[in-house]
């Protein structure tokens, strides 16, 4: 099975729409991401260009564009928002590559194999701050305080996932907060600052963090159920590897509590014990698919994806609204 | 010869009556500290304990404070500055010790051997978005501006020194520049926003943020030298740790260029190819005393702190303004 059949009753999105709408936007973003990581220490530019020039959807700078952009902002303070946004995100992948030990990203060897661990973890810093160095450059304190908040929030929630990385008696409400905190928070602090920008008023406000937030969620479940369907080649990392690394995500727990006291033994050794053979990665995705936890896990990204389109409704039609729906259809449409 | 008689000319300083009449400031710092590094994750407020509470002399605040008191702040907004300067220093060390390897710190085992590398990284990028959260709080856009700052130029700091580590030939301006960015900016930041919290003049702001930047680089150039003279109780690390891990200071790189072609091969085998035997530290200690570079390196940080100490004559006669000429002094004359 995999997931572009599982969702067939879902409408088809894509991420194409949004990203023609903000093109002009996104030239000016990059440029500000060019200019700003540049230092007078080569490593700095070679590295953070490494994972930056890789791509990626940048779904995090479109999301504050496309937020600003839909509530009527004219001005430019979105861009330096934007950029700073994927400064932030750019430096949580680079520290979660060091502390996953991590070795491809965005299909690319990962940064911390080519410089090492310390130069990936001292850049990172670097992004952090310039980071908030672009933040100040807006003059909107409130933006500030959006992304510092959510900045602790993602530390919090990386340092919870790592203390319950092997637990096989994690449930399903702590999984959630997990992810919202380390992958959703960031899409909606993106989307929320975007508005902020804008000058938007407080209704509208909530409602493009809740669609981010929603949104975040129904990305990260069908990453997770990706793991255990996609090809290492379209996902940019090596499928199997949430299960190499013994990680407690949510496709995983859901057939644990689903495959009885039969499967204990297997689980534990090869989750709770992280003692693996070639065979167990086959026989898991069999587990997962067999009871139905890989079809629960999209479902409930479905419903997020349901909720994100939801709470856009406040808005007139337009273009960035159509586009921000495709793009939440996306989510869980996408192929492996 | 230790260092305490290598200084015996300088004014004997000290950091207790910095200390004295701060005293109820950093109750109220101490306080913020307490509060902000909680969290419904427990490892966090652990880990960053285990540092925070294993003492240090807090210097970073008291200079924020003390700035923004000796120039006359009535407000508690230094307060919050304090705290985040002594955030934004923790999440270094943290950062620092994974980087470096470091067993010790503070006289104690260093955090990621209790917890891991992975959570030291990720505490430290919680404490340093929790120090922009406590700048918001006080509104004031251009402290966060000097801190955001400071933070990207540390961060560059610590990527020249990493990739200029084993480098024998490096010249003493690098050297110089590594340190002001690595050590002294945080001096400096910590002084300017507690000038700016103050509402000072533009001349005050300048004089309080060079004193830092001074007495940062005396207080370095002192740690480089210690290092091959101190001993490990009161240094709360190990004397000869810069050596062990090839670190090019000062007092080594003046000792290289001193000693003649007869020690090259010293020193590329033992810096520059990090082959070292039991023998070798004493042997480049006695290189290091013998050549003048020990005592070379502390009349440049006695010119630093006496350029600190100058800087303050624009500020009127008071406690403040002699302790903090005190905490200059104490620079270079403090015991190894």
């Amino acid at each position: 099975m995999d997931v572009a059949k599982a969702v067939d009753a879902a409408p088809k999105g894509s991420v194409e729409a949004l990203v023609a709408l903000a093109a002009p936007d996104m030239v000016g973003v990059d440029g500000l991401i060019g200019d700003r990581l540049d230092s007078p220490v080569p490593v700095i530019p070679a590295l953070a260009q490494h994972l930056i020039a890789a791509g990626g959807k940048r779904l995090r700078p479109l999301l504050t564009v496309a937020a600003a952009r839909m509530a009527g902002a004219k001005d430019d303070a979105c861009l330096k928002l934007a950029a700073a946004v994927e400064f932030i995100h750019t430096a949580t992948l680079l520290h979660d590559d060091v502390v996953d030990g991590s070795q491809l990203r965005r299909g690319k060897v990962a940064a911390h194999l080519i410089w090492g661990g310390a130069s990936s973890v001292l850049v990172g810093d670097f992004l952090f701050a310039r980071a908030f160095e672009l933040m100040v450059e807006t003059g909107s304190m409130r933006a500030l305080a959006i992304l510092a908040k959510a900045s602790s929030v993602i530390a919090e929630g990386e340092v919870l996932q790592l203390t319950r990385a092997h637990d096989l008696n994690l449930d399903q409400h702590t999984y959630l907060e997990i992810i919202a905190a380390k992958t959703a928070e960031l899409f909606a602090a993106s989307a929320e600052a975007g508005a902020v920008s804008a000058g938007c008023a407080e209704e509208q406000v909530s409602a493009l963090r809740a669609y981010g937030l929603n949104l975040g969620l129904a990305f990260q479940l069908v990453d997770d159920a990706l793991d255990y369907s996609g090809a290492a080649e379209t996902l940019g990392k090596n499928a199997g590897d949430d299960f190499r690394e013994g990680k407690a995500t949510l496709p995983l727990l859901l057939a644990i509590a689903r495959s009885g006291p039969r499967e204990a033994a297997f689980w534990e050794r090869a989750i709770g014990r992280l003692d693996q053979t070639e065979a167990d990665f086959r026989r898991a995705r069999e587990l997962i698919l067999g009871t139905g936890a890989l079809q629960a896990t999209l479902d409930l990204a479905g419903d997020y994806a349901e909720a994100a389109k939801a709470s856009l409704r406040l808005f007139p039609d337009s273009e960035w609204r159509a586009s921000l729906e495709s793009l939440a259809d996306f989510a869980v449409t996408r192929p492996a």
